[in-house]
């Protein structure tokens, strides 16, 4: 599994969920994990969770840190739980970061009940892909937000949270490939 | 899924990781997670991680309290994930309950250098199971450990974080299960 | 599993065999069976059934009674056994409440050599799904047929089948899931 | 899939349900089903099901048609639902044969209250069985039961039963290896 | 698992690489291998290959011996080591008939530098798929190519080529599926 | 994928043929191909091909080389598949060190009718393995048989194809990894 973070800003309107994006833009081939900053705006039409279709709940953000997930096999269950580890694992890096006390739930995190991130699991016909986002900036969010600035995270830190998940997620989808190696079965 | 503690000491030997233990013994079918407290004693000859056969690394503690999951599905990769989200809910719930500056290293809980848990995660003929165990006393331990009371956990309030955490893993569940339903697919 | 009659007239014509219909028009989520009467009528560009494409055969009914299943997995085998479950026990229902001599060969239902019904199973890019119809009235349907009319059933009572078969089909799905959980594995 | 009625007398006592049983004793290799007639006596040690094993509820019978299915995959959830098909199918040769009212509940059939066959699948380490025993004598049974004999069907029409299911069984199989390759996936 | 060689000429563009490509136009249901020859000419649109893609790597020639095989299931992983082992019977197939120095690498196959073939295995929302193609010209090929004219199999040889390779592909495909039924599993 | 050489002798008699054999005995985890040579002497309960029990046919050879391969899924089927490709590639390894006329008929390599090579391929609680054996010497087989050094391959150039083999096994395996995530899905 590869990783990368892309000094260039970047705009998530949702197009990027889409299979080989990391390939066909910065060539990375086989699983990987891609992070860039950038604002976030998501159409009705290009929304993937139907949650969200049916609640018009629109998505934006005027400045992200944004994941790019692509995992090539089609278990979108087992996709959604990589998901979640993903949400807790940044959990981690954010806490170690600025020493809020962030909960998660799911797949969202909250400084109380300020929402710091969004994020969506799915499929496409070759691979499962996630998307999360995690406010740099609150202002003007549609709900009640927060965001890593207001954390206290200093904006030439922001790309170190990026780093150090991508990072991190990487090692530990090593180790899971390594541990289903290791036990014998039982009864 | 169903959830259970069970309020008498069981000693962890091993052998409860073995397919329906929770149906044979407590009537309870499906997909399960079970808590208890007591020793733990693992022979080498039930150890099913060979990591730890191969380096006789005994597994031991006078007082844990005990995690017992089964999924009916025989993919191992998946389940591995589960645990390391289990884990990683497993330390919200310590920390929340304690306050201590606890890590998360991979299927691991550290404070510091000690450690606080074991956890494995295996198949069965019919589905997978983990076993997590993390020390209420870390006296006689065969590593540098720690222990829910050097925490200062109030010894009445160890039951609090198996019947905290059997909720949370259940409930992460059936939201993982739905949320493989809302989605659409992309290109 | 969850499952819903629908009380207004809908006109099947394929476009009801696409994922997530029951959660976008109904609000169910998750693995369902959903029921309605109305008129059947697909153009050759909406059939799935390739064999009856290549055969420019028509689907068409002035009045059926109508089941859309889905299930949130990507096994198409499977579901064409659930399929023939489906039929198997809508057979029984309709036995049960007109007497009937009904006959089941594979997907469909046959009085003598009278079709009664129409059914397909396929993939959509997150689950699959399965369309039954059964003819109420067999007025001008393309090939010799049968409708639950035809078999004496009163017209108050086509509502019945439809909820029965719901019932039936929601019971057995949660009684394979729990019966994949009982056995112990052989050699 | 390859069907065979074995003509001697055979006694069920759970040794039958291993896997490459057909292989290893009739030459049958692959998916298969096999029938034969004879008493059915199955020790605790050797039951799968552990609610059986739970309840102590021997399986016992002085006369029956049996049949041994094996699949040579690892789904056990795909072949539970093929154990209910093979059930409703049974149930139709019976019908006709002797026009009982039979009633399939799950994988049972009952005349009235009375229960006419037991059933069990599971997993070997390489294939999936089923087993179903279809009584001939409701003698000595270990709860009221009803048999072939006692719908009036004549000894020597017993092997027909088992013809005729094991033949449907082996069409509808192939049928539906068929099903599946002739939809077009939708949306 | 059937196949079918097509004598008429037919124009390899990439749009044969669709599902049931092989029942739409001959007739054949499930698994198959089909073979034509023909000339080449693939589309960037159309290619399914994005390294080729990326790289705007034409696939051209005037004439070549194609093959299509379609499996009904999802699993690509499977079907690029079936489309290795296919490439790899291609070879013994034409170094028995023109007794030439051949070289497997991955999937394609080259006499000295000089390329012979080229090849492409993807999924379609129901099944997966290979192509193909060997030269029997290499006049006008985009790369150093090599045909089975130059290997001096004289023309009229060239469909025996193709039957060789379709009959063998489906023997091996057959006890390929009977070797997964004569062995135990080990510890 | 790791591969290993091991210069010691070791006599092949089935028992390599266990989950994690490569991890417990060299330390390589994860997916992995072994090679080493030795005598062979598998005795009928070792057997795992059922078919060679059924025809109580032994396996038997003084010296042989020998390959042992694991990967970590449940997918017998592919692995048989692999199993064949790598019985290919081995084939190529030879042609290419002796020149000699080798045929691969499934499983097994022939110099005209004298076998060189025995294979298996079976499923453990937690991986998939291959055994792949090729005669050194043909000395007392219990077949007509035929070993490298009929080739006139010299005794210490033996080692070179076990090399090569592994080496190139291991190469192949990642390019279809790589292969796996470079194409879009089509219709």
């Amino acid at each position: 599994m590869q990783e990368r973070f892309i000094g260039k800003t970047i705009t998530y309107d949702g197009r990027q969920l889409s299979s080989h994006w990391a390939y066909r833009n910065f060539g990375l081939q086989g699983d990987s994990i891609i992070s860039f900053r950038g604002p976030c705006r998501v159409e009705l039409t290009e929304m993937v969770d139907l949650a969200d279709v049916l609640e018009h709940a629109p998505i934006f953000s005027t400045d992200m840190l944004h994941f790019i997930v692509e995992h090539f096999d089609l278990d979108l269950e087992r996709t959604i739980i990589r998901q979640r580890l993903l949400i807790a694992t940044l959990k981690d890096v954010i806490v170690q970061k600025t020493g809020a006390q962030l909960r998660r739930a799911g797949d969202d995190l909250f400084l109380g009940q300020r929402k710091l991130s969004v994020s969506i699991a799915t499929l496409t016909p070759v691979s499962t892909m996630i998307h999360t986002g995690v406010n740099v900036s609150s202002k003007d969010t549609p709900v009640p937000a927060c965001g890593l600035a207001d954390l206290g995270l200093p904006d030439e830190e922001v790309e170190d949270v990026a780093r150090d998940l991508c990072r991190a997620y990487v090692r530990e989808y090593q180790e899971i490939k390594l541990a289903r190696c290791k036990v014998r079965g039982v009864n």
